[in-house]
């Protein structure tokens, strides 16, 4: 089976997330890269692009040069991933899906909701496909917490406890020059949301995604402790699930020792689970009234759902970037399969598409809503 | 120096706090228990205290028995420990106070407000000394981080994150015949509060010791999950703090794999810090823009907070009972330095007294009070 | 029932084992320390005792003085707790012995085997009890080891892998005024092992006690790295067992960042268990292609062989003295049951006598024989 | 810059290893796999290709062929990949070398000794370079302890830990039709050792690799606890070292719970060190007389040595195929260097080739020899 053409939006040299995606896109052989508009200005986009290897006529200046260029080719790119600040993700998305190229677009949505209304549109409007990097959803023992709860091993849900802290803005690093922190705190680029919009979303998102519950309120006290920063570097949220959970949230980036300390915990009727995606190749289950039980990744207790998106022996460790390949693997095969014939709908599976994106805006909205009203319960 | 002589009020064999009681106050060898009213049913205390070794002519059928007979011993207690349900610590403190016996009692401080008010009162009334066993506080790596941060280590506090999450009122317990669980979960014995009540208040003693800072309002939503259960067995708080530090707790009884995971994280302006209850004798301490360290008791970055509270050298764990001890051990001191003409403001030191059990019942109160307006922010 | 009525030899102010004793002693009740001959000079000897507020009569200048006067007393000890350096450990025991007077004595046996021969004399000639505090093995989660070994839980045992590694002894601290590496050092008071007879003989003791197998060879390559340093500070073993099994222990004083290391591993044919003295109330349990089991102390799993000997609920640690305090406290049943008339073979139980105590002694003659023979097998 | 052109001998769809090298080579993007001989039986190896996208004309029915007709296109393989069990080791790496093509050959270097000499001449006679993939030794915090170790930060070395115990021999799974035990149990494929050619070598690798030293000889006790197993299933050994460290290894198939738990822990004059694979992010290190610090790939204490070979931030974790990674992309820098005129010896840099390759089967010969002489020391 051939490669999927793909191309890139963003990811020039000093971006992080970029490299991320090429490398995922990698693993498992299913995309080659192609084409690219991968910075905001042409001279470094086409430094970019020679620095990888692109042939110099399929580096362009803009994302709508490349979405027209691109479209044009017989040999033209099948997929795009859109890895810029959030700002740019729904007009270089809309360029892409209005001339049916499927798009493989980095997290959350947008950065307003005015723009995350015109990005469902868009999806509406096209055939192409749309998958969000809700990353996080594609380590395999996340897969078995979700399958696990499905299941009803852990019987009704209770407790759903969810948190990410980081500590890389502490001090000040957006007035020291660190591009990623720039525009992560510009409300401009960024939207709404700071340390909600960046880490939260991933928080929430993956809370949602293993137990499969429906967040329906909030209340959220945002914080910012950095000198002179707008957004939120710190929220403190509680939570209320359809069907009578209940759930707690913390994501910061100013607590000092958290590199990306994502964890979830979740605690039904019948048992508990407990995950961290610092060590993510465990998954730790209490049934009521056992021991704890450490499961690990591709091991005696792994279930199909994570051992399907395993490549190694339990013990070997998979990380961060084999996660993020899950992800660009099922897209693959979403793209073939959409290409093949069958419905978008069908294709999806647990791939996060637009649906996550919204809720992910809804989420944040709801933030923010609540923590003017002094952490008022706010609708999600 | 002779022993004190001690007197215990409950703690007979059904209970599980008396014997932690007792054998904290034998650790380190300042109390000889002489005296007790070991049960609410006479027959009851008699056997328990014959269990114990006690003389009969001093295993009294109540504590008011026991308070008038002691007092007018020359030889009798010097102190007692009150280790009842909530709903007795306040009648069988003031019996011990009015006579200038010294009070070492467990916590909450009492069952009601009233209670609470009347036990201050009583304090006030009495030149004995009024301890309470917030046993937490007698961790040695709980002493370095009170004094790390006192000293400025981290800089400002910002964030406070306290959890005590157990597991053991899963299912039914008080319908099981656990009587730890009976009346635990019975207003009329425990109070307002159940898990905020139970392991709550330890909780938010213990950031509010180490960090220094006073909470100043509260957002709480209690829950209970066990079925036919009055009481909260779950509560998710979000908590402010003067000077601007932000905090959260989340207790419950209710999370399957969770023991007594008590466990205390807390980030300044310069650094953070962890602690967990469970594995209490690392302190892991955050420089900003450092490794994590991890601190041992009694190791080579033990500071005198820690080491003076200590017996054995590191990697020798200690645990709880050493911590419980340690409590007892400073309450021997004060009570020798009162009897030696010291003043009792003079001597509490470091010791929980009334304030902090007063602060507790306000959190308790501030709980239930923010729970019933749908988590409404709330004064404590 | 009354405490009996302990003496202590050696424990004064410099010493840390000596503390240890007298806490191990009090935590569940059953002794009283009454007597002492504290130091081998009478001086610190009396100040040591004053300081314990021990009766000055009792205070003594010797431990023969000491067991003369005190086996005249009506009131006279019941027991003595020896926890002098090595070389003291037979002169001071059957002054004792030879008076019918129990003993308690620390680890290793005798600093020499001439010693260790008398020793077992003067116990077989004797009608009292005599108990070496091996400590480790009154861990409950060590008890419950032993117990699923000897219920076949884990098959045949294959392979024994022991260590205790601390890092106190690097650089010199025999030279810089510390007492306890002076003596520890020091073949005339330590004997012919430094680390194997300090810890070494810890680590073996314990894989033995847990899988119930006698080690049978030993090839040894012992080694001092401290400079000017005669015994060995540092121990490579290789062991085989009756019945076939394969073992290693390792054990260091040089080793930085172990503190005290004491770790076990046992793999039979049906499973594997681990355990660690720095976080000793898990037992880590994998049943062959089953996950990895976390068994707390008195949770869920825990047998009857572990409940029987803790104290507090899971998730609040029992530490070090606590497992000493189960030795003391059996000691104690064991005294009283010879007192009420059992035989002293029927009463001894789990716990550590003259049997593994020259199981140790040989464990070190064999160790250094061998590492003379260029880590030749030796025959145990 | 392009990529460059592999070739793959084994690799089929029943291995394990060949998968990993796939994606190592893809990770960070230097190759491009267009040719393969991936089944010892043509029909397998014509599928094997198909299913990876091969042209159907470079999938070959041997090495043979595929080394005469790669070597004779313009387009022709660069460098190939040998992923088969060790006996084919040797005949297909010099198929290769003899036509100048690159090798890079999984270890241990070869089955037999015969086949090792032969192998360093082939690679003597040729210009090509050749690497061995000691995969471990591409972990970046392996990287960075050994960089701590060459700029004395633990002084000298003292005592050298290695372990790398499995569990899934336990059983007969060479008898169930698990093709990775088949091989690897069978002397004609595997050779004279089982478990130490398997992953002790790796164990003894890294140790080396890390403190640089030498190991002169050991003395080590095989054994095989499966039915019916003629090479070994466990090992113990201890080791010395040129410069005066001793050192441990244990290696085992049966130790259930253990998955690939491959540990290094080095203890020197001023400091000690710790790493495990499952937990590769982090190395453990105590400085003398200081705390012990967690650093973390990336992170603020991360030497260059080991933040040039990550990819991400710090608590994202990287694995096994990251490192993996490493090792090819260093390869790929290497063979781009001598395709420039550099010369072999100038470019291999931290690689592993013939030497550690020879190292490795004077380690398994070691073993094998002391073993047989009842664990007598030997020279390596």
């Amino acid at each position: 089976m051939s490669r999927i053409r793909l191309g890139m939006v963003g990811g020039g040299s000093d971006a992080f997330i970029g490299a991320v995606h090429r490398i995922a896109s990698r693993i498992d052989d299913h995309y080659e890269l192609v084409a690219g508009a991968l910075s905001s200005t042409p001279e470094r986009s086409k430094e970019s692009g020679a620095a990888l290897g692109l042939d110099p006529a399929r580096t362009y200046g803009s994302f709508d040069e490349m979405a027209e260029a691109e479209a044009a080719r017989d040999d033209g790119i099948e997929a795009v991933s859109i890895v810029t600040p959030n700002h740019m993700h729904y007009p270089a998305a809309r360029a892409f899906l209005s001339r049916g190229i499927h798009v493989i677009c980095d997290k959350p949505l947008t950065a307003t909701d005015d723009h995350a209304d015109a990005m469902a549109q868009a999806v509406a409007d096209s055939d192409a496909l749309f998958v969000l990097t809700h990353n996080y959803t594609g380590y395999p023992m996340i897969r078995q917490a979700r399958d696990m709860v499905a299941a009803g091993t852990l019987g009704q849900i209770r407790i759903v406890q969810m948190e990410y802290p980081q500590d890389w803005m502490m001090g000040s690093p957006e007035q020291d020059g660190v591009k990623q922190a720039e525009w992560r705190t510009d409300p401009e680029r960024s939207g709404a949301g700071g340390a909600i919009g960046d880490i939260g979303t991933h928080a929430f998102n993956l809370g949602g995604f293993v137990t499969g519950l429906t967040a329906t309120e909030l209340a959220a006290d945002l914080h910012s402790f950095g000198k002179g920063r707008v957004l939120d570097d710190n929220a403190h949220i509680m939570l209320r699930f359809e069907g009578g959970a209940r759930g707690m949230l913390w994501c910061s980036q100013v607590a000092a020792g958290c590199e990306n300390g994502l964890r979830l915990r979740i605690y039904g009727e019948k048992g508990g689970l407990e995950w961290g995606q610092e060590d993510p190749n465990y998954l730790w289950f209490t049934p009521q009234g056992e021991s704890t039980r450490r499961i690990t990744r591709n091991g005696p207790e792994a279930s199909e759902a994570s051992t399907s998106v395993s490549r190694i022996p339990p013990g070997h460790p998979e990380g961060y970037l084999e996660g993020f390949a899950n992800i660009y693997t099922e897209a693959a095969a979403a793209i073939r399969a959409v290409q093949g014939g069958e419905s978008r709908d069908a294709v999806m599976g647990k791939l996060p598409g637009i649906r996550a994106g919204l809720e992910g805006m809804a989420f944040i909205r709801a933030c923010v809503a609540s923590s003017k009203g002094n952490a008022a319960w706010t609708k999600i």
